[in-house]
């Protein structure tokens, strides 16, 4: 059995270099919905794992961004590692306690965008394999890598990608781009994804806004997209438009069980949003249930009119609305389009655009694949307990593009936490969580590899 | 029988000085709900009455913005001009061909924000003083104005100003600040305004945004507004908050009688907003009825989560709308916010928070009072023709602050068009429309004073 005293001490005398290093890729403003700093992130990226040894390239297709894939170490088996190096937009910037991209540190904990999706990952992934050789020698198989720059907008490029460049990706596993401890501070492993499908939908009425006056007789486009949207989801949280609910697959007696047996810290996860109660007074499996089997129907954004300080008396000409759906099984961007359109043009609807952003089908994995077992034994040798396994992340990502493209099963786990505020202002990690998962994918190679863990 | 032959072709020959004269003073970007340009915009109107001849100045109450008094002229009857200096904001900008602030001819046209609300009338009228005295001789009557500037935020202390100062401010009749030419060019006088209560609702949901991913779960701030907002106004466009309908005044039979005789061009008025038809399909009598006796309920803005390019998977944690309500008898500003809570508290929304931003009362006068026959008289001589006379104009103002406290009867006509834009992108007169309010206001003076036009 391979001692790993000697990798941990090895990364715990770098923990300042390694978070400095971490800081100098989130300074970066990879925001791929803004088109901000894609090529200088991806060439510092391409540079960053050629350091750390891999045979790495920066590949695209026509119109994508650049992807970096590599690879490095030999033995049986072989390794794909997803990660993506851009991140969300950082609105709203005034809630930040400290600006989105000067990375800061505070009561042991890394605040900036991307330190938790997916920068952090990425970056200590690449630490792993250079602490490993450094201390145990030679990688025992195969890794190869794929990072991408467009997740956050909707992967658009990668299934392309995947198609085209199989020969350099195919692997006997994946590990995916992230996982979090829960709200009890458990380590996770999940096996899956949701799938998501993003529309805006854009009401047009009178020509120009008009004042206010001529609200009598002229239609205003902010009521009409009100109207429209009261016909999704009832204020009960539930989805009524025609036939989405009916296409969502029945978890089976397994599931129900299984989900029974899995933790979920309610008072924990009601603290971390500052609410009081769950939607619909939700609580034990009913809530678990439709935490991870059910899809949802989200206004990420709601933009009509004047929203400046004061009042003004105006009659909005346009209004429109950003909304996602997350999806499980057997629900598809394409089905829930469908849907949408017909839902709409039945109530008398069809004037409104509906406008498909993107769309990422689900994704779910067994539990007995070889890298969910190397997981949760990489999981157990670090954190000293056995980590929670969840059916699936209820985030959504190109986990279809290339898992089930290419049929490589896949696992997730990282170095985030339950208050890590991914998408949203003052996203953190804990540093003692950064360093635990750099530990945790060294050992997580080794078992990959098929060598038993102490 | 006074020929206004000299006087008409007084401000014919200076039709450039005087337009060139509004453009200064449109060029000030005074925004009362952005705190903008206001004390300078109060001294350039204060220095130009003064020009005119008027003893004029600047006064105000604790907190409010500098109001102009002013008198000029003798005779036994007395007539009170209110006119406002500020103007709305002028978003959405990109919706302008021109700067709005930047005055431009186009087409006949002048374009900028505030050129029809109402620094052009403000101004016109200063040069019809002006014009009249260098033709005709001296006012056969005293003339007071009264400019305040917080007219389009709600007049907040203008009740009180006109409490203390009423002795500036007795009048045997009062023009009011707006007219507009109607869909069909026809020159309009109207005997009342629409009152106002302006609102807005604020939802808070998580204590920050989050990622959508938890929508299953965390409630959605957006979601608990649209649902709110669809309980006040059903998509027949009916409001249906409780008890507010119930309380609107019903129009007499002769009300009735008089509107079904007014014209109303409904096809010119389709065109100007460019919509196919009008609410509910609505035509004739039924489409004046709703037009001039019942009251709105308008969503003039709509704000939550993300709404810039691309996308965002988020899950608001704040929403909010801006919610304008235009109030005829027995409608009060105090009413519609008791009803609204109420209404909201009733269907489990009483965490909505809601924030009463501005109100004003509505006010009606009749049609045989001093002013509206002088200004029926004015317009007559002016247009050639008799002009439409409105039970009341369709937007509001604090006539009831100024005429009602001191008992005035009160007409309004001016130099706007049914394309005026007033409160939106590419606001604009007319430029002969601007010649032809100064040559109607020196005849309206006239009339007042109890002469016979020809």
């Amino acid at each position: 059995m391979t001692s790993f005293d000697a990798f941990d001490a090895y990364v715990r005398a770098r923990e300042r270099e390694y978070i400095e290093e971490l800081k100098t890729l989130v300074r970066l403003p990879t925001v791929s919905a803004q088109q901000s700093a894609i090529d200088e992130t991806a060439r510092a990226v391409l540079e960053r794992a050629r350091r750390a040894g891999l045979a790495a390239e920066s590949l695209s297709v026509d119109g994508g961004p650049p992807t970096i894939v590599g690879e490095t170490g030999r033995g049986g088996r072989t390794l794909l590692v997803y990660d993506h190096y851009d991140v969300q937009p950082p609105d709203p910037l005034d809630e930040w306690k400290t600006g989105p991209f000067e990375p800061t540190e505070r009561d042991g904990h890394l605040f900036a965008r991307g330190v938790s999706d997916n920068k952090g990952n990425l970056m200590a992934r690449l630490q792993a394999i250079e602490a490993y050789r450094a201390t145990l020698g030679e990688l025992p198989l195969r890794v190869r890598v794929l990072y991408e720059g467009e997740e956050e907008i909707g992967s658009e490029h990668l299934a392309e990608f995947v198609k085209r460049n199989a020969d350099r990706l195919r692997a006997d596993g994946c590990i995916w781009e992230a996982g979090y401890k829960d709200a009890a501070g458990r380590p996770t492993v999940s096996l899956g994804l949701k799938g998501i499908a993003y529309f805006e939908l854009r009401v047009r009425g009178a020509k120009q806004d008009a004042h206010s006056s001529v609200a009598t007789i002229i239609p205003n486009a902010a009521w009409r997209l009100v109207w429209a949207l009261a016909t999704l989801k009832n204020d009960r949280d539930e989805i009524v438009i025609d036939g989405l609910m009916e296409a969502v697959r029945k978890p089976t007696a397994d599931e129900v069980r299984r989900l029974e047996a899995l933790p979920y810290d309610e008072e924990a996860t009601q603290r971390i949003h500052g609410v009081p109660r769950f939607i619909r007074g939700l609580t034990g499996t009913p809530l678990k249930l439709k935490h991870f089997f059910e899809p949802t129907c989200t206004i990420c954004g709601l933009t009509s009119g004047y929203s400046g300080p004061g009042s003004k008396t105006v009659l909005p000409a346009v209004a429109s609305a950003k909304l996602d759906f997350r999806l499980v099984p057997d629900l598809t961007p394409e089905l829930v389009e469908r849907l949408l359109r017909a839902h709409l043009e039945r109530r008398g609807f069809g004037d409104i655009e509906v406008v498909a952003m993107h769309g990422e089908r689900p994704s779910r994995w067994p539990a007995d694949s070889m890298p969910a077992r190397a997981a949760v034994a990489a999981c157990r040798a670090t954190y000293g307990t056995d980590p929670v396994v969840y059916p699936l992340m209820v985030g959504s990502g190109p986990m279809a593009q290339v898992c089930d493209q290419l049929g490589i099963p896949v696992v997730g786990f990282g170095s985030g936490n339950a208050s890590s505020a991914n998408h949203a202002p003052n996203e953190n990690i804990a540093i003692a969580d950064y360093v635990d998962h750099i530990r945790a994918f060294g050992r997580f190679l080794h078992a990959f590899a098929g060598h038993p863990l102490d």
